[in-house]
């Protein structure tokens, strides 16, 4: 190199130099603005094995106040040893408002990877793709900032990384056996993620940068966070529209509609009762050991007996097996993250049976008539819990929502001998004497709810509670279908 | 049996039923008052394989209202697969006030086996039998209901359950090979048991139940657990008092004492730096191949320097590796359970680095001065912290405590700059100035809580930082010497 060659390249260093520096500082001044204008920030970073994802993270942290951001790197668990869906320890880590949350590579890797590596199908594969870009439009719809970056480089490059890392003893370890792999499935590799990235790139974009120049990469990447943040606080928290979608729905009754005067004697319930829980407490035994997950959803009226059915329910079953969550209104920590996060930490193990005590439907219903949330969440609300449903089939779910459906007349009856007996006092709260008020709002947003959300695979059912031995009974015979149904279907994938 | 005593025998069977039916009643009352009493409840059922651990529990929790409790099944994780203290999966799932958390099975199962199994050393057997101790005893000091109940079944008991669950293709899979082992080895087991139960009996005393009577030992835990709650609900939330411990302490310097003038010139802190961090890059490698957890304690005064500390001791680790914790105060669910909870949420696996900005010593300065605990409380606390870091050490943990240290003068000159620097403004609040006015206050608990905590295992450092470049070498500095001497004991012990 010539001379003066020499020196216009130290000049450009110096200068990008000089940038970087500028560029941290206003990511340092951004924190606070973040911060101030709850908005949640969320950075992933894919790439090649060897691409400098962690340093290029280390980089972009190094000014930031540790209040402000958390780092989460991802280990992508075999498909055969893993419990949760695969999107579980990626929903887990969204960062809550006013914070960046930095994964060190993330779902792309995970889908990826498993393709390549034939650990899923085509059909599982695409089922993934399509997961992944609900996940991210939710996010995106909820006002979290989202910004992908693949870092790029071409085989010689990664070859020579490769072996420095190798090289020495104490860093040896860092590339894995993957990695060696992922090295001499290089072409396949690279196919499989330009593919991923054009399937996924349209509702959040993809930025390809060139990692071979480390200062370049640093300065990019910086850049487009810096921008991305400047935007987002210059527009303010984003709030998705609502949007149509195609799922096969299930025609369900107005509420109005329903027969509430079925019955049963106590013969008969004591009877059924029995053999019916007799009957759960076996297929608990098969689900757990076919690894079924079976998520159980109960909504009703208050007093429609939800408690008391979910007991009967309980039971017959393990207590290995399965969990009960009750979900009350969301706490300061659950308030600062997208609505769906304190369900997605509360997903069953695969084999396990999960029973929400209350679910997700809150959004469209107290949300909605609370104004909790704006008219635009609660309406898009609807397709996303229908997206998070088939997520949670796709895994291999058994998914069943169960409306507790009581009348006016019974409820006040109800609630009367609630007041009236001192040990069931605690049970009847001012709150629900208010909501009572709002019967026909509610039956409203019931209608609507059931109306738009009972899909094929993630069914409503409205069980009349009048009577409440006559709704556990009919509650306890449509789990045994459906779980006779899913190891039925189960086997004969098997024998496929 | 002759007619007479089998009828006798049916008058006591229905005499057991209706008990049982009248104390599931009661603990269904209970239920409310301990929400109201804010009582946590924690109750472990510990026994034999196929003691009927989960069938029990089923029954305690079938008139209870999903709200009010949890069961949490352990799975214990092979020593050498274990990436955590032996406690923490445990002390992760203590209840939240008011609420019950039932344990099939936990630390007592966890602690024999592995020692059975010689997974673990007789010394880390004591160490173990020591933290449970210390950690029930915690629990009940902060106000924790404990109920310790094993179930027990003699051989032969235990060889015809086994055999019934082995029959049936359904249950089959229920008994694990760890269960024949158990069984195989029944005689070791007893032993080891009995001697476990012992040595934790003292603090929280073992309800040792007959298992082959199924009625009678429902009706026996029941009837444990109403009138240990019923006591509790009577009494009222036990505070437990403080405790002299002969820790190994470090003499500290009073801080009016400390010397803060040394400061370090620019050209040598660039030179330092540089090459402090480089070596702290390299052993982060090292300590992550040899599994070795790093916990690094950041207190100080407000606008000491922690965070700029901090960030240089941060740049050169692998994003993969470490985690900067930063510690505000409590939100509701953790103010919900004991104190220390939150921070055994928040540990590092091994062979990962956590720094915590600020810590659990908030109990004996923010929460001592500002009386958001008792008295005797923080008092305890001493103990309580150094007993927690001990369980950290044991587990092979390195614990280190900076005290960031600057004079009052210089506190008000860096708080008075950051009220006139627009962009550093939001890191001067009201309460930082309120705090500055209780300086002598602090400065006394800051002093007994370095007199009292600065054990050999988790030392306090007192770091100058009236020039901050000088306290962020010297840090450095401490870090580097200590995960050296951590790596080379660990070289020794493979050795040995």
């Amino acid at each position: 190199m010539s001379e003066e060659k020499k020196e216009k390249k130290n000049a450009e260093t110096e200068q990008l130099k000089a940038e970087i520096k500028e560029l941290k500082e206003r990511l340092k001044a951004q924190q606070q603005l973040l911060r101030e204008a709850k908005l949640p920030v969320l950075v992933l970073i894919e790439g090649w094995a060897a691409a400098g994802k962690g340093s290029l993270i280390g980089e972009l942290i190094s000014e930031i106040d540790p209040r402000f951001y958390n780092v989460t790197s991802s280990v992508i668990i075999p498909e055969k040893d893993s419990r949760y869906p695969f999107l579980y320890p990626y929903a887990e880590k969204i960062p809550e408002n006013g914070k960046i949350m930095f994964y060190d590579s993330g779902w792309m890797e995970d889908v990826v990877r498993k393709y390549v590596r034939h650990e899923i199908t085509k059909k599982q594969y695409k089922e993934r793709v399509r997961s992944v870009n609900e996940f991210e439009r939710q996010l995106r719809d909820g006002g979290y900032v989202v910004l992908k970056i693949f870092l790029n480089i071409d085989k010689d490059e990664q070859f020579k990384r490769i072996a420095a890392i190798k090289e020495k003893a104490n860093t040896e370890w860092r590339v894995t056996d993957e990695d060696m792999w992922q090295h001499r499935e290089y072409k396949r590799f690279k196919e499989a993620y330009e593919t991923f990235m054009e399937e996924t790139g349209e509702t959040v974009k993809w930025h390809v940068l060139d990692a071979d120049k480390r200062k370049e990469v640093i300065h990019d990447a910086l850049e487009l966070l810096v921008k991305k943040i400047d935007k987002a606080l210059e527009k303010g928290k984003y709030v998705g529209e609502p949007f149509e979608e195609e799922f096969p729905l299930i025609p369900m009754p107005k509420l109005a509609d329903v027969d509430l005067s079925p019955t049963i004697s106590d013969e008969d319930y004591k009877e059924k009762l029995k053999k019916l829980q007799k009957r759960l407490g076996e297929l608990h035994n098969v689900i757990y050991r076919r690894k079924i997950p079976v998520i159980l959803c109960y909504e009703g009226w208050d007093a429609a007996g939800k408690g008391g059915n979910i007991r009967r329910v309980a039971y017959p079953l393990d207590a290995r097996g399965f969990d009960v969550m009750p979900i009350a209104s969301p706490e300061p920590h659950e308030l600062n993250r997208q609505y769906l996060w304190r369900f997605w930490t509360r997903l069953p193990k695969t084999g396990h049976i999960c029973i929400f005590d209350r679910t997700w439907y809150g959004r469209v219903m107290v949300e909605r008539l609370e104004g909790f949330c704006s008219e635009k969440d609660w309406k898009r609300a609807y397709n996303e819990m229908n997206e998070f449903e088939r997520q949670l089939t796709d895994w291999g779910a058994v998914v069943l929502k169960f409306w507790i459906h009581i009348d006016a007349d019974t409820q006040l009856a109800r609630f009367t001998d609630r007041q009236n007996t001192p040990e069931k006092q605690w049970k009847i709260t001012d709150e629900d004497w208010r909501n009572r008020e709002k019967w026909p709002l509610y039956e409203e947003a019931v209608d609507d709810m059931l109306a738009k959300t009972s899909t094929e695979n993630a069914p409503w059912y409205i069980i009349e509670s009048n009577d409440k031995k006559y709704a556990r009974i009919k509650t306890l015979e449509i789990i045994i279908d459906a779980l006779e149904k899913a190891i039925k279907n189960q086997m004969k994938k098997e024998l496929d």
